[in-house]
C-alpha cells in the first residue's frame, strides 16, 4: 500500500482533456468530481501542514518584552505574540487546531475583563505575582502554575504595581481558537467593567478541590474544571516523588496529565495537559500520535527527536510535534516539560490513535 | 456590543506605520502580534465562511447521469458529484466540517471495498436494489433508506445487473472529511479484494437491534451503532404516527433523531441526523444552531428561509444552511426532510449553542 | 478452599465458655465479637436462602381465579398472589432481591392509581384487552407483552366490561419490593381518582422511541425507558429471525435483553429483563451468574436443571434460579422465556460474576 | 395521606375467617395474598427497623482493649468488635445495608491477607504507625486518616512490635456486608501467606493521584478508587481553609466528599464517605435522608439530635442515623466529623431522596 492508496490510476495521472469540460459544466452547478481529488482527501495517513518547530525563548523573550513598549496591554485587550506554525503562515494557529502565544504584563497593568467560547490555558513562563481572575476567583502567578479559563468565563490578568512589587510577567496562552473557528462556533463579549468584582477569596477552588475531595453539594454541570490552578509547586513534587519510587516510562519518563478532580477528565474539554519529567540522561524511545503537541520546558536541558529534525531545548523554550510525526525525548539535564494538545477532541470522537515503538 | 467587541480601537483602524517594522522583525522569528487580529480570531459571533445554498435536482440530475458515462464505477472508486458550498471553494465541504456528494452506482457496478477514520452516511434519494456492504453485512437500499459505515470499518457498493433487475440508485453521501482534516487525524486502506465477504445475513442487525432490544452478549465497544441500515419505511410511519397523534413543534413540525440503540446516543461521533415532517401548511417559527446541517428532501414542497434567502424544495434537493443563521421552514405539501450536522461535535465539546425564537 | 475460609479455627468450634461472659458483657453495650460469625458474615461464596422453584400455571390458574370471587380489584387494590420463595417464607420475595406475583383483573375491572419508589414490571400471561396507564399514556396487553412501570409513575390497569369484550387477564407482577425494603428507601402515595386522566393517546412512546429513533427534543433526564410497552409480536419475530439467520449460543440460545432506547441501558435501574428462544432440542450448557433469576415461559416445553434438581416447564409456567445456581436449558418443542433479575444492580455496584461451563 | 396509604380496609382490619381457609391452600403452593401485605411491603414512607445510637468511645474502649485479650489477632483473622444497631439484633448491621466494628490490632500482630466481594472503609479512631497493605502498596495509619480496601483487593493489617515503637491502634471498619448479602453475591477467599508482598512504595498512591493528576497511562477500569489513603492531614487543613474563607451551610457546616481522583465519584461503588467541620457554636438546621449514616466523631463536642432524641457526642465517638430520620447536627467546640452510607446504591438506582428544612 502507497501514499495513493483510495486514488485511481486516471485520477492520479490528472485530468483527461475531455474530462475537463465536463468539470467546468458542473462546477457552474456548485459541483465537482470526487474522483479528482479522493486521494488527498482521503489520504493514506495524516498530511499535517502544520510542522516541527522551536521557539528558543532567549530569542524570543527581546520581542516579548519590546511589545511591551510596542503597545499598552490595555490597548492591546491582549499583548500576546502569537506563535505561529512555519507550516501554517497567516493563520494564527501553531497546530491545525491550537493556538500558542506568549502573553506580556507589566507592573500595574491590567488586560481587561471578557469572556468566549474559546477555552484557555495559562502556563507561566516567567515572573511572579501576576494574577488571573477566573469567575470571580484570583489566583496569583508563580513560573510552572497551570491555570484554566474555560470557555465562557469571565477572565481578567493584572500586575501589582513595581511599588507593590510587580514584575513583568510572562506566560504561554494556549487556546483552541482554530478548532472553535472550524466549527463556526466562537461566541465574545466583554465585561462592562476592565476588572471583574471578586466572588470568592484566592485559594478557594484549591481548598475545596485540591485534595481528592468534593464539597458535597456540588454539581459538575460544567465540563470543565471547577480547580483553576494547579500549583507547581504540587505538581513538580509528585513527578519528583514518582521518579525516586522507580516510576521510569520508557517513552514518557514520568508523566501526568493534568486531572478534572470532579470528574477524573481533562480540565478543558478540548485541550489535554501534561507535565512529564525526563531525568538527566534520559533517552526515550519513539512514539507518534494524531494528536499534534505543544511543549513548553520549564526547566533542565534536552533534545526532541521529531521526524528527521532535531532540536535542542533549554528552560522557557517552546516546540511544536505535528500529527503523527515520530517524536523522541531525551534529556541532559533533569528536565520537566509541560505539554498540551487537542486530545480529548480526538478522544471524543473516535479518531485518537497512538504509536509506541 | 457590536462586532469588533474584542478588538481595541488602534487594531480596527490598521496597523500604525511604525508598528510595521516590528512586526516584521518578529515575523522572522515565527511570530505575530495578537492584537492586530484578535477580533477576527475571537468573533463576537460565528461569521462563518460557508453560505446557504441549494442544489434542485432536477438541475444536477443530469450532471450526475453524465458521469456515469464520464468515468466508471471502478475507476473512479467512488463517482461522486461533490455538492461544494460557494462560500468555501476548492475546499470539499458543504460546511466547515462537513462534506457531501452525490453518488451514482450504475447496474452492474461494483464501488471497490476500502475504509478509513471518516464516517459517512449514505442517504439514498433515486433508485432501488444496490447494496451498502458494511463489516460483512449487506444492506439492501431503497429511497429514503439512511444507511451508516462508521469509521474504519470496511465497505463497498454494488448494483445488480440490468438482467438482474438493476437500476442506477443514486445517494447522498455525508461525510466528516473537512473535521478529520482539520484534525489531521485520517486514515485509510483499500482491502485485498474489490468486495468484501459476507459474514452475517441481510438484516441481521435489524433483527439484533431494530427493536429496543439488544443481544444480551453485545458490548458497546465502539462509539458507532450497531445498527447499519434505518429502512425509510418504519422512520416515515413512526412520523407520520406522531402526527396523527397530535405532536407539532412549532419550529421544526414532528422531527426524530436516529439513534445508536445500544447507547440511545449518535449513530455516530460525530454526524447528528434527523428526519422530520412538515405537514401542508406548515409555517415553522425561527431558529438558529452553530451546527451548520446539510437537508435532503424526501418528499413534498416547501420552502426555506435561511438569513434573508428563501429557498423553494422539492424532492430530492439538498440544501446547506450555515452556521448561526436564522432558518424557518414552511411546507406546502406534506414534506420530510432528512438533515445532517456535526452537532455531536459540538455537544462533546461544550460548543453546541441554539436560539428558537 | 473450603466453605469456611474466612474462619477462625476456634470460631468454628463454637465460643470456648471462658469467652461467652465477655460477650454477654460486650452485648449490653451493643457490641459482638466478629470472629464468631465471620466465616458465614464474609461467605466464600454466595449461600442464598432462596431456592430453586417451578409454579406450574395449571395448578396456580385455578387459585388465582379463585381469587377473583375472594376479593375484588378495588378492595384489594391490586389482586395479586404472591409467588413465595420456599426458602424465604414470609418475606414476599421470590429472590432476596425482587418479588413477583401473579395479578389477575377482571371484565369491568379497574386496579386504582398509584405511584411507588419500587419499579414494576408486567408481563402478560393470559388474556388480552386490559390496560396499564402509565404517566398518562394506556398501553392494551396481549399475551407476551413486557410493560414497564418505573419508579414513582402514576399508574393504574383496567379491564373493559364483558359487553365491550373484556375478559379475565392475569400477567406476572416484578417488583424490587425487596431490595428497595432492605434499603429503607420505599415511599408510596394514591392518585386523587382511581383512574389517572389521560395525557398522551396509546401507542405514542412506542412510535416515539420504537423504531431507533428518539424525538429530537427529548432529555433522559429519568434512568428509566420512556417506551412503556415492548409488544411481543416484535421480539417474538426479532428472535424468531436471529434464529433462522443461524445465531444460537450455546448456553442462551437465541437471547435479546430489552433495552431502554434513549440509554441503550436497562429499562429501569433496577431489574433487567430478557426474552429467549430455545429451539426445539436445544441442550443448553451449565452457566451460573450472582443475579437470581426469575422466569416466564410464554411458549413451548422443556427442563431446566437447576443445581440437582430438574424442571419441566410449560407454557405460563414461573420458574427461580437463585444466586450462583449451575443452571441448563433444554428444549422439546420450540420454547420462548422471559425473565428478570437484579442485574442492573449488581452491575452498578460491580458484584456481578458469572461462569459459563 | 397517612401511614396506611395503600391499605385496602379490609386488610387493615385482619383476615376475614372465611379467607383463611383460601390463604392456608394457596400457601401450599407456594402462594400468599398480597392485599393482606400491601401496605406494609410497600409503605408510605420509610420504616427502618434500625434505629438511632451512639456509642461512647470511653464506655467501649476498655472492651476493645479487653478483646485484645480475649483472642489473638491470629486467632481471629480481625479483631473486631460489631456495632450492632439495637434495631438489628443478631445481623451484625448499624443499618440495613451497612456494617460498622471497631478493629484493635495490638503491636507486633499481623491480621493475615485475604479478598472479599465486601468493600471496606477504615477510619483511624486511635493510635499510629500500624499500616494497611491494599494490592502491594502500604499505608501507614494515622488519627483521622480514611483508608480504602476495594471489592477484591488483597488486604492485611500490621502493626509494628513494641520494641519498634508499635501502639494499639483502633480503627473503625465500615463494610457493606449486609447489603452484599441481601443481593447473595459475596466471595471470599485467603492469600497463601499472611502478609502480601509489595509491589509499590508507601505513598505511591497518594503521589500518582493525590495532586488532581493522573499517570498518563493510567485506566480506569475499576471503579474504586486507585487512591487507597486520604490522609487526615490534608483534609483537615481543606475544611479549615474553607472555613476561614467563609463558607458554612446550614446544615452540613463545613462538608466535604472523599472522591476517586481518577472519575470524581465516590472512592467506592458501594459507600459514600464525608468529613465535615461544625465550628463551635453551630447550630445546624434539619435535614433527612434516605441513606442511613453512620458517622464517627474526630475532634471536638456536640449534639446530635435525630427524630425525638438528643445525643451528646465527643471525640471517637460512634453514632447512627437511620433513613429518612430528621437530623440536627451543633457544636459546643470546634467538631469534626467523619461518616458513611450506602449513599451511591441509591444514586445508582434512582433511590436517593433527600429534604432539607
Amino acid at each position: 500500500m502507497d501514499a495513493t492508496t483510495l486514488s485511481p490510476p486516471a485520477a492520479q495521472a490528472g485530468a483527461r482533456p475531455d474530462r475537463q469540460a465536463y468539470y467546468d459544466r458542473i462546477a457552474r452547478q456548485g459541483l465537482a468530481p470526487l474522483w479528482e481529488s479522493l486521494h488527498s482527501l482521503v489520504p493514506r495517513e495524516p498530511r499535517p501542514q502544520a510542522v516541527a518547530a522551536l521557539w528558543r525563548y532567549e530569542d524570543v523573550r527581546p520581542l516579548v518584552m519590546q511589545a511591551g513598549e510596542v503597545i499598552s496591554a490595555e490597548e492591546a485587550v491582549r499583548r500576546v505574540l502569537i506563535l505561529e506554525n512555519p507550516g501554517l503562515a497567516g493563520r494564527a494557529s501553531i497546530t491545525s487546531t491550537l493556538y500558542a502565544g506568549l502573553q506580556l504584563i507589566l507592573p500595574g497593568e491590567v488586560a481587561p475583563s471578557h469572556r468566549h467560547t474559546q477555552s484557555a490555558l495559562r502556563f507561566i513562563v516567567e515572573g511572579r505575582g501576576a494574577y488571573t481572575a477566573v469567575n470571580g476567583e484570583r489566583t496569583t502567578m508563580r513560573p510552572g502554575d497551570f491555570i484554566i479559563t474555560p470557555s465562557w468565563t469571565w477572565h481578567d490578568h493584572g500586575n501589582p504595581t513595581v511599588e507593590e512589587g510587580g514584575e513583568p510577567v510572562v506566560w504561554l496562552d494556549g487556546l483552541d481558537i482554530p478548532l472553535v473557528r472550524s466549527l463556526d462556533a466562537g461566541f465574545a463579549e466583554n465585561y462592562p467593567q476592565a476588572v471583574q468584582p471578586l466572588a470568592r477569596p484566592e485559594g478557594r477552588s484549591l481548598a475545596a478541590f485540591g485534595h481528592a475531595m468534593v464539597p458535597v453539594r456540588h454539581r459538575a454541570a460544567d465540563p470543565a474544571s471547577p480547580l483553576f490552578s494547579y500549583p507547581y509547586e504540587r505538581s513538580r513534587e509528585a513527578l519528583d516523588q514518582l521518579f525516586r519510587q522507580g516510576e521510569l516510562d520508557a517513552w514518557d519518563g514520568v508523566k501526568l496529565r493534568y486531572a478534572n478532580p470532579a470528574t477524573g477528565g481533562w480540565p478543558m474539554p478540548t485541550m489535554a495537559t501534561f507535565l512529564q519529567l525526563l531525568p538527566a540522561g534520559f533517552q526515550g524511545r519513539t512514539w507518534r500520535s494524531t494528536d499534534a503537541t505543544v511543549f513548553s520546558v520549564v526547566e533542565g536541558q534536552g533534545t526532541a527527536r521529531i521526524g528527521e529534525q532535531t532540536f535542542q531545548f533549554g528552560p522557557r523554550d517552546t516546540f511544536v510535534v505535528p500529527s503523527w510525526a515520530p517524536v523522541q525525548l531525551a534529556a541532559t539535564q533533569d528536565a520537566v516539560l509541560f505539554s498540551y494538545s487537542d486530545r480529548p477532541v480526538q478522544a471524543a470522537l473516535g479518531l485518537l490513535r497512538e504509536e509506541r515503538a
